[in-house]
């Protein structure tokens, strides 16, 4: 028995944590067996370092160190919590993967992301996800729902609207690149529509409708 | 005005903080611009790591995460800390550098050693020791030297004798590989004639007596 791993990214605000968690329960109300999990973060040590990633007190922090602290939280992630339940036949849910890592570290803070794709093989341990969905917004509309979080923001999302642009570009440059696995959906359409749309894709690649159309 | 970076390196119980602090006090004496530092740590952000990396709660983490952490710790502490000492004219001092990667995650985890010197690389941005000094003892006096410390022992110092082995293993393939760069010496000598042996080998360093010699 084989499980499923889907992840849903985008730039900040929007709406795949609202949408993975509508999914997460659409998909249970039909008796799936769900794992839900977010990057970075998961098991205790991924949890742990977290925390030093997203505290505004590090401000001081490097590109380099970033995106190894991210590495190393997934790294931690898969093995201790995603492959596991995989493995078990679950279905996995997980809010951002190795596509943030190429758009946010790459894109966004100019790393090379060949290597970042090499160091992530190594990290992620093989594992990929089947589907990723890709909640596109634009810059502005990610800035406006930001601004509603106010004060509370973290030292990512902090970042100004050049960052978010070049990591909105690597977004889409990646499903662009990989239409098979990686589903590109308009983040500004209504929950409902969206809900549905994912819904239909993750039941067609479960029925193996899918399977080798895009792959 | 160029600076010096050395290193300290050896199994847990080698000696080699105790000769970095002895070195670090002569060479005061003498009048030198020091900076003592350690890995895993340093700047703020990398003691923070630091805390995950040896906090025996940790117990459940996995090689490549272990390892990544120690990367991320480092690429902050090249960055804030020891490149800017070097180009400020300081003689940078620093327990544990790259070396401890490749024998302990390599050697001792059994990650690949040519992918951790890649990883290195971008993790210590081109920086390089410009002598590592390796203090080697059999295992089993590092174990007896721990043994003494009893319970306090953190999660990389709880290893058995068999881990200790292939780290020793793999810093004396690494001083065999690089006789120039890295330096080996006895630390199970007397404290008095291995602080006399490294202030001679760094003396001769900064006046340039043995520029090329092994390079």
């Amino acid at each position: 028995m084989k499980g499923y791993f889907f992840t849903f990214e985008g730039i900040d605000g929007c709406g795949k944590s609202t949408q993975l968690s509508r999914t997460a329960g659409a998909l249970r109300a039909r008796g799936a067996n769900i794992l839900v999990t977010r990057e970075p973060g998961g098991p205790p040590i991924s949890e742990k370092i977290r925390e030093i990633l997203i505290s505004p007190d590090n401000s001081a922090m490097f590109p380099e160190t970033e995106c190894l602290l991210y590495l190393a939280a997934r790294a931690q992630h898969v093995r201790e919590v995603i492959k596991p339940a995989v493995e078990r036949g679950q279905i996995v849910l997980c809010d951002r993967f190795e596509q943030a890592t190429f758009a946010y570290q790459g894109y966004g803070r100019g790393l090379e992301v060949p290597f970042l794709k090499d160091i992530n093989s190594f990290a992620a341990g093989g594992i990929s996800p089947d589907i990723t969905f890709i909640f596109d917004i634009p810059v502005e509309l990610s800035q406006e729902r930001l601004s509603r979080i106010g004060k509370g923001k973290d030292r990512m999302e902090s970042e100004g609207a050049a960052f978010f642009g070049r990591v909105r570009e690597g977004y889409l440059n990646a499903a662009r690149l990989s239409p098979g696995k990686i589903r590109l959906l308009d983040g500004s359409k209504g929950l409902d529509e969206l809900t549905g749309e994912i819904l239909g894709i993750i039941e067609a690649r479960i029925a193996g409708q899918d399977a080798g159309q895009y792959e």
